[in-house]
């Protein structure tokens, strides 16, 4: 059964969704975008990201579509007309079509942003059988640009490191940059030593996780300690658990990195327990 | 009038000219693209830019799109059904798209690359006017990712620069990256010093350029002295000259950097000779 997605203004079957050669998405990689995830029919985290999409379009100077305000009417209609139970919410914001080529930005008066929106229906997505064996990560070197809390679809790079996991008979891939652990390649990263939650401190480096900020928030709700710095690869290796998160994963524990078990090498109880804290509270404030 | 264009193996208005949502150019920045200058109606260095294509799928593990070897007669084909004298012709393929969004990479036995192709006519390109005034530049941070040897679309940054250059009331931007040069937003880099044309050995820091490669062999069949070694922003401003070079500018004269006049700030002898013998000797050899 064909999707149907929406494409600025219209609900079109996803065959007959295209958009001009000239969008600047298509030929610059100018364009910002949030993966919103559905549960029981709900959206979750829903202001969050779209928070994070305005934050993202001010970032590169981007006027905001002309459907902002309708975005979550737009979400909705998309969950209703494909009969998403479980699943994702991908959205796509670029500077438009110009009409020809030029890295100097077309006037936001006359060139309209490009608006697109589909659905990735994923059961069980809750219940993720993976979240009780977890993920085998590798770390690869982080040579992304250095705007990454900028959420572009500049997204290359993160698409060959989950390659090079694949490669090495791995799930996904960590990045590093100057010894330390920035972030997963699409997922927020964590460790956890002697009870303490760690995960990289809040800068241009790393994508602002909506999840990451939820899953923080309740951890502390749940008097766990939390600490934003930096970490190394071998801290990582000495660490008790790993996790990481994301829109589309929540919490996912990580059971090994670079070939060498973390703890034991099974799912621990703090990642185990966050994921379960944050799919019933994001159940229960999903709109 | 409207262009004719080339989208996977037909020519259409450009207006008809349109690709999937998820063609993963649009998605993730999954395209390399390439620019070829016409002068006479001929293609200015073509093999050079259809060996950099290759290079750059290569280097990403893509396939050759199905018309690789009828890309000759596709070029010359848009030439001559858009009447173009003098300007380029911009191409760009695409891992293509997969009916889906997915980090990793589609089976390249189903999903078979977008091609893409269109003109862009400047009547005057080889007599620009701004070759005798020179352009003005600005440096700022170079925070593009590590492979700037591969030719992406991850252009957003570039665009950004030339942005910051306009605003700046000048017309380019040079990147700078550990308190050296390693290019300008879409051209590479030269400063001219007691004779000597200096620029940026190539590695992963810079585009190997097509322009750049018959540039230094024509200033050294014409017995100029040329050093491949980086240099600093203050080293620019202190010398004779400086000029980018391109395939839609050929050489073009930089008289300012960040405000300061460079040499008497009027347009050098080595750019405008180099300019000369670029534009002379690639029309001779223009397929």
């Amino acid at each position: 059964m064909s999707r149907i997605v929406y494409v600025n203004g219209s609900y079109l079957p996803e065959e007959e969704a295209t958009v001009s050669i000239f969008d600047r998405a298509f030929l610059m990689a100018d364009g910002v975008y949030e993966v919103t995830s559905v549960l029981g029919g709900k959206l979750i985290d829903f202001a969050g990201h779209m928070a994070r999409l305005e934050r993202s379009l001010n970032a590169l100077g981007m006027n905001k579509p002309e459907a902002f305000d309708e975005l979550l009417d737009i979400h909705r209609e998309l969950v209703t007309r494909n009969d998403i139970d479980e699943g994702m919410i991908y959205l796509q914001v670029s500077r438009g079509a110009a009409g020809d080529r030029d890295f100097v930005f077309p006037d936001p008066e006359v060139v309209k942003p490009t608006l697109v929106l589909f659905t990735q229906s994923k059961p069980g997505l809750a219940d993720n059988p993976t979240a009780k064996t977890g993920i085998k990560v590798i770390s690869i070197d982080d040579i992304r640009w250095g705007r990454r809390d900028i959420k572009t679809v500049q997204l290359l790079y993160p698409s060959m490191g989950k390659m090079m996991a694949k490669d090495a008979g791995a799930d996904d891939a960590w990045l590093v940059e100057d010894g330390k652990v920035t972030e997963g390649t699409s997922n927020n990263a964590y460790i956890v030593k002697d009870g303490r939650i760690i995960t990289r401190e809040l800068s241009t480096d790393i994508l602002h996780g909506i999840t990451r900020a939820a899953v923080l928030r309740f951890a502390r709700e749940a008097q766990m300690t939390v600490e934003e710095r930096s970490f190394t690869v071998d801290e990582a290796q000495q660490a008790d658990e790993a996790f990481v998160t994301s829109a589309s994963t929540f919490v996912m524990p990580v059971v090994a990195l670079d070939g060498a078990p973390i703890g034991d090498g099974t799912v621990g109880p703090v990642a185990t327990r966050l994921r379960e804290i944050y799919i019933e509270e994001s159940i229960k404030a999903g709109v």
